[in-house]
């Protein structure tokens, strides 16, 4: 992991005066770029997961910010930050689940508000620093997570994964991908066991696309599947992501992750979240309130455009889970790895 | 459930001399009738899916061992005993897991034996007696489980089903589905949530079609999402069928059985697997030795033909998994509910 070569995918970037993301819809079969050049296409590409993973849609809600504010007249703070708010409002309405997206945008806000004595086009320059200061830091932490996590992979090791939290999920790296990105590159003998991760097929079309690009070696399953490499000693660990983590570590992810964690304790297997600390929303007591975004139950009942289910067929269709922080063996974060009690010891982190 | 006219689909029928077939591999979008004349028609039909279901693939197997026997030279007994043989181990080896396939084979040859000092022309039509028989008591046997099982769902009740269980799957009724069909007809408000069922979406397809063509109102959901709402209380039972007990209560089912399992025990959710007493396989003392078919990995990385995942990729593709005894909290027979001890308890039952 010396250099950026070795995860050469750049699932988002800033390019002079606009954002090139590769749309994820398209993957494996094709690699397609798109530019964004205004705020509602990010929305868009927010909101139909053409970008995806929590910490990436922080990066893209922040240049998609930086987007949406540039244009605005320059004449009075006041109205301008009227502006900023609703800019700022329609973006984190894309996903609700991922705190990132706030996260990113409270960031900037703040950032605007510390600076309101100065010209507005110079606040507009600031805004476009600090969305690439925190693509910068992303790849930074995303790297330092691998770093922290390898140290849990045993030489040889078997890891099962759901979703992608991988390089295209992040500014690079990924959070668990980088875990095995790193473990890989320190020549351990890993194997995947990848999640398809329905209905969306991430782990299918994303996380092995990632995973084969850099030859380590996977086997792709359905996600009713890990239960029963679990219970015959198939799985050494459970690696996985998180799109928002409560003060007590509730961990909200894909759906599907709960049923992991379940079967890991279960079969006393442990089960890892790599988190950036951004992820971490220290507002939320527990789980129970972080919202879950329930998207169209199409997803579900059709196909490739083509009908699967009967037609009218009634769906529900919730894109995460809550996992309660007692199923969760360690968090693993850019400050270390984070064991129970997580309420205490998320505490510590955030005074140190 | 008054009549045959109350879940009119008949999935697999005799018709004067060929067996028809309605193909499952085309529900729901189209209602396809296929009509099988020979053994090597009917052994690619269960193989490919076309039928399935572990009662009904008992039915078929039957049926098409009187097709692969019908023409067969009526010499002497010898000569004929060992192309029956050859007969019967060809079907079994089109799906290895469902014991009903064996136990189907295995009852006809006993009747083969039982006659064999008759005219091989007579042998040939007990053979076909006999295949509707088993038939005929499938469909009694299936009422029955329903009749049996419904004293377990409450006047309201959310029930969580996997694969498909109905009049697909057996000669008519189901297994798990049939408790679902009575408690309908008893009047029981009840509501049930549909398991997708990855690879082949048999629950997507099949028991969505089933349920909807009986107006149950029913909602479809990944396999993934069953562990969400176990954990918020909006399932109070999981009912799935089996296509093998061991005779200690271990229970091979569609793969992503055992996770509902664990689910429902860490839910405090019962959790009840209706068989009919064909599907016990007392030779076999635990689980470990049923073995499981191992399908190919297109099912998983294409989807109607096109290619989800990265080409080449790697998969592991189990049909079924193996849920411990433990996890089960009772087998709805047609001899009524067995509760654990199930070793104790199947023996008595099997000794009545």
């Amino acid at each position: 992991m010396g250099n950026d070569t070795d995860t050469a995918i750049q699932s988002i970037e800033w390019r002079a005066d606009h954002v090139r993301i590769i749309d994820q819809t398209y993957l494996p079969g094709r690699e397609v770029y798109s530019d964004i050049r205004d705020v509602g296409r990010m929305w868009e590409a927010i909101k139909k997961l053409r970008i995806r993973g929590a910490p990436a849609i922080g990066i893209a809600a922040a240049y998609g910010f930086y987007l949406g504010i540039k244009e605005l007249p320059e004449n009075s703070f006041d109205s301008f930050w009227v502006e900023v708010e609703r800019v700022a409002d329609y973006l984190e309405s894309a996903r609700p689940t991922a705190i990132n997206l706030k996260w990113a945008l409270d960031r900037l806000k703040t950032t605007i508000q510390a600076h309101k004595e100065k010209e507005i086009s110079e606040i507009k320059d600031i805004v476009l620093k600090t969305a690439k200061t925190i693509h910068d830091e992303d790849k930074r932490i995303c790297k330092k997570i691998g770093e922290v996590g390898v140290k849990l992979v045993g030489g040889k090791a078997k890891i099962l994964t759901h979703c992608n939290t991988g390089s295209l999920a992040t500014g690079q790296y990924g959070t668990a991908l980088s875990v095995i990105y790193h473990a890989h590159d320190q020549g351990k003998d890993i194997h995947i066991w990848v999640d398809e991760t329905r209905p969306l097929l991430q782990g299918a079309r994303l996380t092995s696309w990632e995973l084969m690009n850099a030859e380590i070696p996977m086997k792709l399953i359905t996600d009713s599947t890990a239960g029963s490499l679990m219970r015959r000693g198939e799985v050494d660990m459970v690696m996985v992501g998180t799109d928002r983590v409560a003060a007590n570590g509730d961990t909200a992810n894909k759906i599907g992750t709960y049923p992991l964690a379940v079967l890991a304790k279960e079969n006393d297997i442990p089960f890892y979240v790599a988190v950036p600390l951004s992820t971490i929303d220290m507002e939320l007591g527990n789980g129970d309130n972080i919202p879950i975004e329930e998207r169209d139950g199409d997803e579900i009942a059709t196909f490739n455009g083509s009908q699967v289910a009967p037609k009218k067929v009634e769906t529900y269709n919730p894109a995460f889970d809550i996992t309660s922080h007692q199923y969760v063996t360690a968090f693993i974060t850019e400050k270390g790895i984070i064991e129970p009690p997580f309420d205490q010891n998320f505490k510590k982190l955030f005074e140190d």
